[in-house]
């Protein structure tokens, strides 16, 4: 039997089934009127802010990354939240302009933006995070063009990355940002050009549970932000440390311990050089916000032995789980949170394999997990859902098509 | 410097830009309006067909597995090429049925069919291929509530696999189809319920470049679709030989030897023992039929250098392209045969490692390779982008949305 990851805290059961927004998740099921269905806890997202407000100096303000999660009632949710948005793309561009968002607390990240992108990120009052000397040139010419004062960052390249973390951003060459030596002749360039100078995002690596990795990262940054300053020999009006809070999806993971994060950087923020007395400063988080707010239920189609191995085939798959499938950034195949969700808390009766109905042996949920018995009929979990699912898989893949979401 | 895989045969340069369908594919890109795009070539699916028609016996029907890809112009270029088509979902049974084909030649395989997805094959006349004795039973009340003979095969899970395939649909426990020593019992079940009887689909593995391991997976094939019919006591009608054919795509990978392959398959063919001997056989292939046809096209937006290294910046990326990302079932990232598309055939000038827009060290479509002197403007092309780019792919990722396909 292979150990499956630890599900979140705050998930319990009513009579048996797996409870979300206050109602057993057949409920929601019913609601949607078919599966596989994502439930995104609007609680539990709540409960998450509130535990980074209290833990984080109150200086610090808080951004939500869109890219982890884009689903529009969601975002609408975190506008009451949060203090300012990250879009990746001119989709997520249209993206919070449909779900409201004031657009002035709005930037805009990425290595890849095209002319008609910065153009509408431009005139919507949007902050670029610039990422090249190139795209700096691009922003300028184009904001003369449309006769509109831009809101210029920069996005730095530290020469560090964050230790233990899932997914590294800084630390040598890299296609994002810009190299930190190259980076106080940028900033008066911009400022030459008479845009508004709104200052740095330094971003070093995602996913980390090592909470004195992540401060000692944020201290990194905060030097570097302070040393680009002052060669540029201009305040710095605001500064985005990046994230890096990771949430546990495998086996032997641990939850970051929060509140060291806040008191290392209370500490930080008071003993700040005179360079960055005025900044202002923000953290972006994306999944450390929302992931582990989502489950995944798919509905058991089949159960089958082959060769004394259970399968539980489900109507749902790597098409919405893309990563929970182990196929996206990982090397070695492990089994996030899951269970089943209409026997939610019973004891474990069996091995299964929880597999996808698509056609491919990449299609698996969980190996060769210990559950309770389930059968065709049954609803199946998969945890920590609410991050880089829906939108990061592909699901037109073996026409299938997308599944329910719901915000609850 | 790190290798690319290699370029598929038949692609030339027109004034120093790629060609493809008898055009510069920098026509094609005006054409469409935008890139990134796929670009399918009608011509290299013909040849392949036709290559493949030349080399097997005529005995051996050829069906096409439409998940491949499912690109409605590229089926109805089909139709007038294959046998039949395979699909592995109701959603890929609408597309077929958009795409005019005839529903007779149809089969249906995917361990998760929803009753809702039996019962529209079942009044569609579509040949079921039942992965487990309870999907059978499903499917025959299905078909009696409805009052429709319903076409049913088997799919044989069987004890060998496919050797040096890139993916192994058979050998041990599998969620596919029934183990060997369970379908002659489950064939007598299907007969008694006055099914219309289809036969066998077995299926091994599948991205094979060995021609032996493929011929021998055929004999082995061969010789378990006549144990199986001798002990069901009834003959074979059909049997469905799976493909298994695959694609070079990384360096060093070498094209199958697919003359080898036909004439180990006409041996065999000359050799079946009285049980198959009115038995229809074909073999299912995908990516060996379009794989190659495709190309994945995308402009480079900003050309920047950091820490001394290259990076060229596209508008592309894993978003359409997620295997050739490497997050797609690899466990070593190696490089999809890529080239400069606007500066084909110019000789190798630097190193330089092509990224896509997305905001994820993930997003790389060839790492440290070597290229000619390349700016922003310019077209990257991907190769090997006719099977299992578009609709493999998250396209919803970071609100980036499709890519536009052509078949030219």
């Amino acid at each position: 039997m292979k150990a499956l990851g630890p599900i979140p805290s705050g998930f319990g059961a009513v009579d048996g089934v797996l409870e979300l927004g206050g109602s057993p998740v057949t409920r929601w099921v019913e609601e949607a009127g078919s599966t596989p269905l994502f439930l995104y806890s609007a609680d539990h997202i709540r409960r998450r802010v509130a535990e980074l407000r209290s833990a984080l100096p109150v200086r610090i303000a808080l951004h939500y990354a869109v890219k982890a999660n884009p689903f529009p009632p969601l975002l609408e949710l975190m506008r009451g939240l949060v203090d300012g948005f990250d879009i990746a793309s001119g989709g997520e561009l249209e993206i919070v302009r449909g779900a409201g968002l004031s657009l002035a607390q709005v930037s805009f990240a990425g290595p890849g933006k095209r002319d008609s992108e910065l153009q509408a990120a431009i005139e919507a009052g949007v902050t670029l995070n610039l990422e090249s000397e190139g795209e700096a040139a691009r922003a300028i010419a184009i904001a003369e063009r449309v006769g509109v004062r831009p809101r210029l960052a920069i996005r730095v390249n530290p020469s560090f990355d964050l230790k233990g973390s899932g997914m590294k951003m800084g630390g040598g060459a890299k296609p994002f940002g810009i190299d930190a030596e190259r980076v106080p002749a940028l900033v008066r360039t911009v400022i030459d050009s008479g845009a508004q100078w709104r200052g740095f995002h330094i971003f070093a690596g995602s996913q980390a549970l090592d909470a004195e990795a992540v401060a000692d990262t944020q201290a990194q940054a905060l030097a570097l932000a302070a040393e680009l300053a002052q060669q540029s020999g201009v305040p710095l009006p605001h500064c985005n440390l990046g994230g890096g809070l990771g949430i546990p999806y495998f086996p032997g993971d641990t939850p970051i311990d929060l509140p060291l994060v806040g008191e290392r950087l209370a500490a930080q923020m008071a003993a700040l050089p005179d360079v960055l007395r005025d900044t202002e400063f923000c953290i972006e988080l994306g999944r450390y916000l929302v992931g582990e707010a989502g489950v995944y239920l798919a509905r058991i189609v089949d159960r089958k032995v082959s060769h004394g191995e259970v399968f539980l085939v489900t109507d749902g798959g790597l098409h919405h789980q893309l990563a929970a499938s182990g196929n996206f950034g990982t090397v070695v195949r492990r089994n996030y949170p899951s269970a089943i969700a209409t026997r939610f808390g019973a004891p474990v009766a069996e091995e299964a394999t929880i597999v996808g109905c698509l056609c491919t042996p990449l299609d698996r949920l969980a190996d060769k997990g210990g559950f309770p018995r389930a059968d065709a009929g049954d609803l199946v979990a998969v945890f920590c859902a609410g991050a880089y699912g829906a939108s990061a898989s592909p699901s037109s893949f073996l026409g299938q098509g997308p599944a329910v979401e719901m915000l609850v």
